[in-house]
């Protein structure tokens, strides 16, 4: 080793020791005759002393620095008690630059605030900064027990394939193209969803892997084209099962920033966290419920809330929101794809004002308040309309408020279990939120193609797939969803419906899923399993902004790394070598392996 | 959970409680009126006696069971020594069957061969099967030692993309076509090599992951398109301290299946490797030192003889090879491109015969048995011509003797250290043996081109390229290298003056490791690391004949997945969505990122 100490383990008990340091120049003040260094690697930071105006004046931020010298006792009056080193300094006998540094494009310095596409740009620099550094330090320690609790449950972690056959969920597939059989590709697998229930009917029974992701999405706000999970399945499970061992992990993690998670963690179903929340991931760190007011204003003379559905959410405080706030929240509506954001204040004296007050009946207005537990001086907002959009907007608008109204005190922490998730969604919602529909059926899965019916649904979800409900789990901490998982369709028959109802046909089912239904046909166990969004739960962790803070060398939005400038284009040759332009003679064997999987899919 | 206890925990403690079990049906036996299943589960296996009829007659072998019933003592004489639970046995209440099995394929059963391609089809029923079972629970238990050893020495495990650049190693890259930026792709990663450098630049000092790779080789016996390696990097260290590490790391994966290995392991210079057993992988579990001869040879009159290097290796008992053994011999050589293996037979009376012999010199026959350490019995075999391809025949040759005369017994286990590799070798000698070289150069990187020079050759190695050695180490185990490694070059002019040597052009290696060369700029530490081969080290402690034991979804020759039958054809849709025709505008930017990026190359 270069060195015989880390700079940030020296303490008194240091003192007359000779030793040897390496490190970096953080920062250099030059006392004349005498200078200061603040020597920092990766375990802290120590002051050196630097007696030698040779050895000093060539030094600059961020050389690299071997240092011999003896630890002294820091004069008194220039200890710091900030610093662990903070009683001792070091006096150099000997420096010698390992290193020399260019000028910084920018300072190494928690408080400078600098543009993103330059610290990714320089991402080994951004890393030397505190924060950057805690974060992916924090990140490895988030792994280490998460794997301590899956070891002591007896999970074993397996490696699944990375280069392999599309695992359609959802999104494109990234595609490579597969040199030696010119026109055929890899994907990159969505997840290893398939393979971790094929080691489910391989009788592991318990499974874990931290897998790396790929989805080929459009740009969505804070997504990766890479991302990391950490993959759980088992066999004879039920989902009780599946949510304590969730709990484990999640405990395990939140005590890493000490905080103790209460478990168990809070349950409730999709139906009323839509209902009271308008969200599949409700922020329960804040109360402000919304109401259904459907039936309140089934009689209402006022044509908007002649509607399907009506719900209200109150902001508390709100009616003293000036005229231009209130045209803000229009506005704001607009961009989330409604005509706008109808509300009602109730001014001090408890009477009713804003466009739509005037609108309402006399009832109505007597009751609002009340029937939506508004107080003087709040607003009421409303959405009218079709049930799942108008929630939506809703639930958009209470964490705005609760946001806007400072509901959320620092360090809070509600987590809650989304169950019982509708089976299907119709596919032209999947796809207008951005989803691939897997088949071409007028229904597509919520969860995923191999998430089983409730027992209760097992007979009757695809003559009533509006009603079947799945046998899923969400986990969700402050309104995001950090994990989520399902009991998963063991048997053959059961998945092959699946398939139909979302519009596989048969050959398609063979062709894309065939392997996994072969699986099937011999002793499958029953099973189910989760994954965490990894990336997601270290940004919440970190109390990051977002994913990219939490990756070493994340992309930017379009899937661009400011680093190394990938991707690139490639040059002819490799083109040529990789077989892009090859196309497969179609429905021809060309080699003895093509011809036995042609005859076994006979 | 579907049970109360896995069923190889069942112990006569159990006796009169009653379980609930699940399994597989490993084998079933009717006696009349009582029938006995061996049902099996992760943990083991246990008897279930079955009264009722109608419960045993539906059920087949690999039948998913459900099994309510209570645990008794075997009757006296039934006991099963050799099964963990043959105390005891389980009389069926209850039979439930949570899933059928269609006949299968093949045998769920130890004894029984199976041909690959088959058992890789049915992978997940392969799996089954107790070893290759065995096999990747060991693997997980691998990670886990090998992590727990990092972690106490500080290391911190980040991950690095597999969406980049090409990192050009040797190999070619697989691409991902970038649907978001047509005409550009991504890399796969060959290693994290210049991304575990850029941590060290980035101040992280200690690092680890365990990485799946990429190479798009051609057909190499035993390669994975996708392989996985235990990637360690350092800063402030020097070799002796990687190799500790490393010594550490085997120790504990060793300890897995109770071989204690001696630390330190034994040294050895590259040149001592490539002189005593004509390979950098020397097989220690046996001697056989190959001897050279070119100096006893310097006045022969054999034309054979008459070469730059001449160099025998000796096969104890070979005399009484008979002469369609030593004819094999012939074409074994030959299959490894050389034109023959000579050969002189040592008779019991000390006479040499055979068709050399007849061409030696009086001296030589006289001398040639001391010189080589032959004893009466023996062969001498002989190779002649350029020294690398002579002593790399009489390497093999050597590893075909010591299996041959049952040199090598089961259960040994012999590592070293190879070090001091050259730094360079021809680029004709590499293409020859199947590497991409990196530039247009004469020379190309033995090990890559990352590597440093060791201190004594730091100012000759491109004036000297031949002579110059590496600071590389590689650790070799029964003649299988399973990990190597480097101190790093850390000064980016010396890393210059490699690309130079290796035929790179500023623009080129601007191109390819621009954005290594511009960490380089600030302050990058002396660094150095090692990476673990873990599917080779795993074949090893599971005495498997094919990495593709130790992978859970391995691919066949040619990258074939006989499970997924992945790659593919694409359909035209995917291929137009993914933008594989679209072609980059040469030279003009087409974003405002790659508008940043070219000034900044500028």
């Amino acid at each position: 080793m270069l060195r015989t100490h880390d700079l940030g383990t020296l303490r008194a008990e240091h003192i007359d020791q000779t030793v040897t340091l390496a490190g970096w120049v953080a920062r250099r003040r030059d006392h004349g005759g005498v200078a200061f260094l603040d020597l920092r690697d990766a375990s802290g930071v120590a002051q050196v002393v630097v007696r030698n105006e040779d050895d000093f004046h060539a030094l600059r931020n961020e050389f690299v620095l071997q240092v011999v010298g003896t630890v002294e006792r820091r004069p008194e009056g220039n200890e710091n008690p900030a610093l662990d080193t903070g009683e001792i300094e070091v006096m150099a006998e000997t420096v010698t630059v390992l290193n020399t540094s260019a000028p910084l494009p920018f300072q190494i310095d928690e408080h400078v605030e600098v543009g993103e596409e330059a610290r990714l740009r320089h991402r080994y620099l951004d890393l030397r900064r505190p924060r950057p550094a805690r974060n992916i330090r924090l990140r490895s320690e988030a792994n280490r027990v998460a794997r301590d609790v899956l070891h002591t449950e007896g999970y074993i972690e397996i490696e699944t394939p990375t280069l392999t056959r599309s695992t359609p969920e959802g999104a494109r597939d990234f595609l490579v193209p597969a040199r030696l059989a010119p026109g055929s590709w890899y994907a990159l697998p969505q997840s290893p969803q398939l393979f971790k229930q094929l080691l489910q009917v391989g009788g592991f029974e318990k499974y874990y892997q931290i897998a790396r992701c790929y989805r080929d999405e459009d740009f969505r706000a804070d997504r990766q084209p890479e991302f990391t999970q950490l993959d759980i399945e088992a066999s004879f499970v039920e989902q009780d099962d599946v949510i304590e061992l969730g709990e484990k992990i999640v405990k395990a993690l939140w005590g890493l920033i000490d905080v103790d998670i209460e478990t168990p963690i809070r349950r409730m179903t999709y139906a009323e966290a839509m209902e009271k929340y308008g969200s599949d991931k409700p922020d329960l760190r804040f109360g402000l419920e919304l109401t259904e007011l459907t039936d309140f204003f089934k009689d209402t003379t006022f044509r908007v809330f002649q509607a399907p559905y009506v719900g209200a959410v109150v902001m508390p405080g709100g009616a003293s929101q000036p005229r231009r706030t209130l045209d803000a929240w229009q506005e704001w509506a607009k961009q989330r794809g409604a005509k706008g954001l109808a509300y009602v204040l109730v001014q001090e004296d408890g009477t009713l004002t804003g466009p739509v007050a005037k609108n309402l009946t006399e009832f109505e207005r007597e009751n609002l308040a009340g029937t939506v537990g508004a107080a003087p001086g709040d607003c009421i907002f409303f959405a009218a309309g079709e049930a799942r959009t108008s929630r939506a907007l809703l639930g958009a608008a209470r964490v705005e408020i609760g946001h806007r109204t400072g509901q959320i005190a620092e360090g809070d922490w509600a987590f809650v279990w989304v169950v019982d998730a509708p089976m299907f969604e119709s596919a032209e919602d999947a796809v207008a939120s951005g989803d691939v529909a897997v088949g071409a059926g007028k229904w597509t899965a919520v969860h995923h193609a191999f998430t089983s019916p409730k027992p209760e649904h097992l007979e009757t979800f695809d003559q009533d797939p509006a009603s079947a409900l799945s046998y899923a789990y969400d986990i969700v901490c402050n309104g995001n969803e950090i994990g989520g998982g399902s009991i998963r369709i063991h048997d053959r028959e059961v998945q092959e419906r699946v398939f139909r109802l979302m519009g596989l046909d048969e050959e398609s089912a063979q062709t894309k899923f065939g392997f996994l239904l072969e699986g099937f046909k011999y002793g499958a166990p029953p099973h189910g399993g989760i994954a965490f969004g990894w990336d997601r739960v270290l940004q919440l962790l970190t109390d990051s902004e977002s994913i990219r803070d939490v990756i070493a060398f994340p992309k930017t939005g379009g899937g661009f790394d400011p680093l190394t400038s990938a991707p690139a284009p490639i040059t002819p040759q490799q083109r040529k070598e990789a077989g892009v332009d090859a196309r497969p003679e179609p429905k021809k064997a060309d080699s003895a392996e093509t011809a036995e999987q042609t005859a076994a899919a006979k």
